[in-house]
C-alpha cells in the first residue's frame, strides 16, 4: 500500500546501533501498509539511567518530533522512561505513544497484575514512579531486577536469556505477575524467547507502541488540534534546538 | 485478505437493533483486511442499566465468548460497564477487550483528563466506580449527564445532537477536559458531529476496542495460555448456560 | 420468640454439604428470637473459584434473594467474594450483607490491620482486590496461602488445624496481623481451634455477617426503599431465571 | 433477661443533657435482652468542636472505659470525632465501638455513597478527614453544612427539622448520596423525621454503634486479649487521671 | 544576639534526662543568634510507646504550649508521634513544629524514598500509620526494626551503634532508601555515626524541627491569626490542666 | 559574616526582569549572615507555560547548577513548576530546592488544607498534577485562577491587588483553605499585601525555598553523596549545554 501511514519510532539516546535495534523490532508489529521507521534524535546521552539523562534525552527527542512532524502520521518515544511524551503531545498535531505507557497499557487487557524486568537496580525506583504516575500501581506485581550492565544486557546471548528467565520466573511465581514487561529499548527480541518458555504472556514495549500507535490511526482524531489553551503564544527562547525554533519559540542568543 | 483476522463484538444486551448499530460502529475502525462483525449474546437483559442488568449480562456474554471461541481471533465486549470482562479473560484462549476499558487506555494517550457524556443519571456513581476500578481516577475530569432516556438518546437528530454538544461543551470548558468519551453504545456515530464542533477529541468506545483488539492481535501473543493458576478444573454447574457447559463446566440438573 | 426476624443465608455455590455447615455456622452467631437458615441457590457452580464461577454465582443468588424476599427480613451471601451483592442490594427491600465485607468491616474494629487467611494460592489477587474495592488496602497486613485443594480444606482434622494454624502464626509473626479472617465457607469451625492458640480475634466471616445482619435490623431502615434512581424500569430479559422475572424482569424468548 | 450483656456509651463531652439523650438513642436500638446505659465521662470540654476539644475528650473518654471496665461487655464512645478509639481498643479488654467508624460501616453496607449532614462549618475538614482515615474516602458522596450553633443544633423543632431536611435533600440530589448520616450526637431523633421524607435511609450514629456493639458481642471475641506487641509495660505517669493510673500506669507527682 | 527568636523544644514524654538529650540535639543545629531550649510538660507518661500513652503526652505537650505562648517564638513537639501537633497548631498563635513531620518534610528533599528505623516492633504499624496520614506512603521505602528496649535504645554505646548501623544497611541496601530518619527521640547523636558510615544522609528529626522551626519563622507569618474558623468559643472544660483553662477554657468542677 | 553560606536562586525562565524580582523576594527571606543571590540560567524559553517550556528550562536550570556546583552552598529552583529538580539534585553535591515543593512543604505546617492561586487557567491542571506527585492532593483545598496574561499578572497595581484578593477570598471562604500559596514567580512581593486583608497566611514560594535551603544547609548533610546507585558512568552527549559536559558528559558531535 503506497500511501499507508508511516509510523516513526524516536530513539530516546543517541546511540545509533540500538536506533537499529529499535527499527527492527517495531517492523515486526507493523500491520500490513504500514511503514515503520526510527531515528536517532538530534541531541541526548548515549543511554538514558537517570534523571538528567531522561531531561535531556525528552529535549531531544521533541526537537526530533517537532522536526519530522510533516513527515509522519504517529511517532513513537521508544525509550522507557517516555522522555518529553507529555510535551510533545502538547505540540504535536498528530499522536504521540510512549513505549512504556503503551506496554502497560497493553499489559494490563492481558492479565491481572504485571511484571517488569530491567537490568538495573538504579532503575527500579524510577520505573515504580512511572507506573504510579499512569495510575497502575494497583496492577504492578512487581520490578525484578537482573543485575547487568546495560551494555552487557545489549548482548543477546544464552547466558543473557538465562538470567532474564530466571527473573520472569521470580515475577511470576513469587510475585504474581500474570504478564511480564521488558522494561528497556535494549532487550528487544528476548520476549520471543521467555514468552516460549513462560506460562504468561511477555511483551516487549516496542511493538506495543507500533500497535497502539496504528490504534490511535483508525479512529482518525488528531490530538487536541483546536484547543489553544494546550498550547501557548510562540515566544522567545535562548539556546533552543534549531528544530524548536524553527516552529514553536523565535530564537534569541 | 481472505484469511485476514476476525474480530467478533458481543453486544452487552439482548436488543438486536443495537448490535446493528454496534456492529457498524466496529466496521468504521477495521483496518484494512480485517473482518469486525457482532452478535447478539444468548441471554441478557434488553437493555444494561443496573447491577442486575450487568450482572446477567456478564453471563450472556461469557456464554456467546465460550461458544465464539473458534470462530474469532478477538473479541470486544460491546457494553460501556464491560460486564464479564475479567471472567472471560480467564477462560478465553484470545484477546477480550471491554469498550469501557479501550476507551479509558485510548484517552489517556490523547490529552491529561478525559470526561464521560452519559445519558442517564443513574449510571455516573457506576461510571466513576468503573474509571477508579481501572486506576485512572486522577485522570477522570468530570462526568456530564444528559437526562435523556436510554431509548431517546438512542435516536439521531438534532435535539439529540445539540443536548450532546452541550454538555461535551461542559466538560470541555467547565470540567477542563481534553478528551471526551461518548459514555454509551447507542450514541456510536456521534462523535463525528461533536469533534467537528469542539475543540477536543471525541471518543467512540467501539471503536477504540476495535483498535485495541487490533493491537493485541499485532503482539501475537494469546491470553495466558499456559498459566494453570488462571483456570481451575472442569467442574460441575447447575442451571449453566449450554455454551458455557459446553467447554468449561460440567452440567448438572 | 415466634414472631422473631428470620436471616436468610445464600450459599454461593450448588454444592448442599457446603450450605449445611453454613447454616451451622450462622445459627452459632444468632442472638436470641432470630431464626436463621441457609439455602442452595437454584443455579451456579459447584465450588467459586475463578471469575468466571463468580459471575454463574451472582446470578444464582440473585435469583434466590429475590424469591425469598418475602420469606426473611435479611440476607446473607455466603461465599467469601461476595457475588451480587451489589445487584442484590439494589432491588432488595431488606438488607443483604456480604459475608467477605462483613468479616473485614469486623475485623477492622478488633484491631489495627487484619490478615487472610486462603487455601488457595489462585484467589489471593482476588482477595486482594476485593480488600482494595471495599476501601481497606491499609488495613491489610497480607494474604497467607495454605495450598490446599478446597476439597481437603474443607475436612476437619489435625492436619488441616495444623497447616492452618502455622499459616496464621506467620500472619501474626510475620506480617503483623492484629486480627485474622477465615477467607472461604468451608472453613466454618476453624476460628475457634486457631483462636485458642494465637493471641489475636480469629474471624469465621459468616458468623460476622449473621451478626451485621442483625445489627441492620436493629436500625429499622429498609434500603433505598424509595429511591427510584436506583432500580430501572421493569424490562425484558432473554434466559432470564424465572426467580427474577417472576418479579423485576419480563421474559423473553 | 437478666444476665444479657450491658452495653455502656461514653458520652464524650461533659454535659449531662447530652448524656440523656445519647442514652435514649442508644436504648432505641438495642436488642431484647441488652442493657444500654449512658455515662458522662469524668474529665473534658462541654463540647467537642476542635482538636484540641477533642485530645481532652479522648482522655476522659479513656479514664471512664478504664474505670468500667468490669462493669460492662462493650462500650460505644459516643461523639463523632471517635476521641480515644484507638488507645482505649488498645487497653480494653471488651470490644470498643465508636459512632463515627460504626456509622459508615454501616451505610457502606445499605448504599453506594453516603452523605454527611452537620450543623458546624468548621468540622467539614475534620469530618474529611475521618472518612479518609476510615479508607472510605470514594464512598463520600459530601458533607452538608447547617450552619447552626450546637446549642441550637440541640433543639428539637419545626426549623431544625426543615434545615435539616434541606440540607439532606441537597445531599441526596445535588451529591447523589444514597444513605445519609447524621453527623453529630445532638441530631439524635432526627433520623426518624428525615427518614420519612426522604427516599434514602437516614442514620443515626448512635444506633449504629449500639448495633456494632452488639455484633461484636455475638462473636464472642476478646479484642487482641493476649497479643502482648499491643499493650507496653506499666509505666510512670505524671498527673494521670486516677481512672488510669489505677490499673495501667503507675502514679507519679 | 540578645533578641533573636527563641525555639522551645516540648518533650514528649516526662523523663527529665531525655529533655536534656533534646535540647542538646536541638542546639546543634540552632542557627547563630537563636536560642533553643526544651522543657519538660507537665503531665504525661514517662515514655510514649502506646496509643494511650500518645493521647496522655498530647495534653501535656498543648499544656505546655499555652502555658509558655509568650515566652517562645515557635515550638517544637520533640517526640516522633508528634502528639498533640493538629491541636496545638489551632490554638498556638506562634508556629508548632512536630518532629516526625520535619523529618519527613526534610527527607523528601534530600532523596527519593527514606527509610524509617526504629527500636521497637510495636511501633512499627504507629509509624506506617503517621508516613500515611502526612501523604508521604509512596516515599516510604521501609521501616527497619531493631529489638532493643527504649530504655537500652536511649544508652550509646558500641553494641547500639553496631545495631542500629546494621538496620540502617538494610534499609539502604534491601529497601531501597536514599535517606535515613532516626524514628525516636532517644536516638539523638547516632545520625553522626550512622552517616559516617553509609553512603546516604541520615537525619536526626530533632534537628531537622528545629530547622523547620527557623525556616517558618523567616517567613514572619503567623499561623491562622485570624481565621475565626479555627478557633471556638471559650467553654468550659472539667478536669482540665491549669494550663489550658488560663486561657482556652473556663475551668468546671 | 563574611564567610556565611551562600544560597544561589535559579531562575526557571530567561528573562533578566523576572530574575532580578525574584532575587528581591529571596532577599526578604534570608538569614542573618546569609547571602543570596540569582541568576538566569544559560538557556531555555523567556516563561514557562506547557510541558515543552518546562523541558527546555529543566535543562537550563541543570546546567546553571552544574556550573555553579562550587559557588554556591545550596541550590533553589525558582519557577513554580520545579523543572529539572529530581535531575540536579541526583548530580549536586549540594542541596536543591524547589519552590513549589517548598510551599507546599511549608503550608501543611501552618494549616489543614491550602489554596493555590494561579493567573493562567491553562495552568490548573499542571498544578494539580504537581500537587498530586508531592503527596498533597488531600491537603489541596482547590485552585483559584485569575485569567490575567502571565505579562500583565507580573505589573503590581490595584487591579492586580484586587482581582487577586478575590480569587484568595475565594479560596478561604468556598474551598476551605487555611494557608495560601502564590504559584508563580512573578507574583512575589504580593502575599504581604493579601496576607494583610485576609485571614489566614499567605506564602510567597520562593521565600519559603529560600528558608527551606538555609534548614538543608543548618543539618549539614550532603545530599546522596556516596551513593554511587544514584549517578551513573560518565557517558557520551550529544549536544549537550557546555555546562553539562564540563563534569557530568562527555562533549559528543
Amino acid at each position: 500500500m503506497i500511501s499507508g501511514p508511516h509510523i516513526l519510532l524516536i530513539n530516546g539516546n543517541t546511540t545509533p546501533a540500538v536506533t537499529v535495534g529499535i527499527e527492527q523490532a517495531g517492523r515486526a508489529a507493523a500491520p500490513p501498509g504500514v511503514t515503520v521507521s526510527a531515528i536517532t534524535p538530534p541531541s541526548g546521552p548515549a543511554t538514558v539511567e537517570s534523571y538528567l539523562d531522561g531531561q535531556l534525552a525528552a529535549v531531544g527527542v521533541c526537537a526530533a518530533i517537532a522536526a519530522q512532524q510533516e513527515a509522519a502520521d504517529a511517532f513513537v518515544i521508544a525509550c522507557f522512561s517516555d522522555p518529553g511524551l507529555y510535551a510533545a503531545r502538547e505540540f504535536s498535531r498528530r499522536p504521540v505513544v510512549g513505549i512504556a505507557e503503551a506496554a502497560m497499557l497493553t499489559a494490563v487487557q492481558l492479565g491481572g497484575r504485571f511484571g517488569l524486568l530491567t537490568p538495573q537496580p538504579r532503575l527500579r525506583p524510577v520505573l515504580e514512579g512511572l507506573v504510579r504516575s499512569y495510575g497502575f500501581a494497583d496492577r504492578l506485581a512487581g520490578v525484578q531486577v537482573v543485575d547487568w550492565s546495560v551494555a552487557a544486557a545489549a548482548q543477546p546471548g544464552p547466558a543473557r536469556s538465562e538470567a532474564f528467565l530466571q527473573a520472569g520466573r521470580r515475577a511470576w511465581r513469587d510475585d504474581g505477575a500474570e504478564v511480564l514487561i521488558l522494561a528497556g529499548a535494549v532487550l528487544a527480541g528476548l520476549e520471543v524467547e521467555l514468552a516460549a518458555q513462560l506460562p504468561i504472556p511477555v511483551l516487549d514495549p516496542i511493538k506495543c507502541a507500533v500497535a497502539q500507535a496504528y490504534a490511535l490511526l483508525l479512529l482518525g482524531q488528531p490530538t487536541n488540534r483546536a484547543d489553544r489553551r494546550a498550547v501557548p503564544e510562540r515566544k522567545a527562547c535562548r539556546g533552543c534546538p534549531p528544530e524548536l525554533t524553527a516552529h514553536l519559540y523565535r530564537a534569541e542568543d
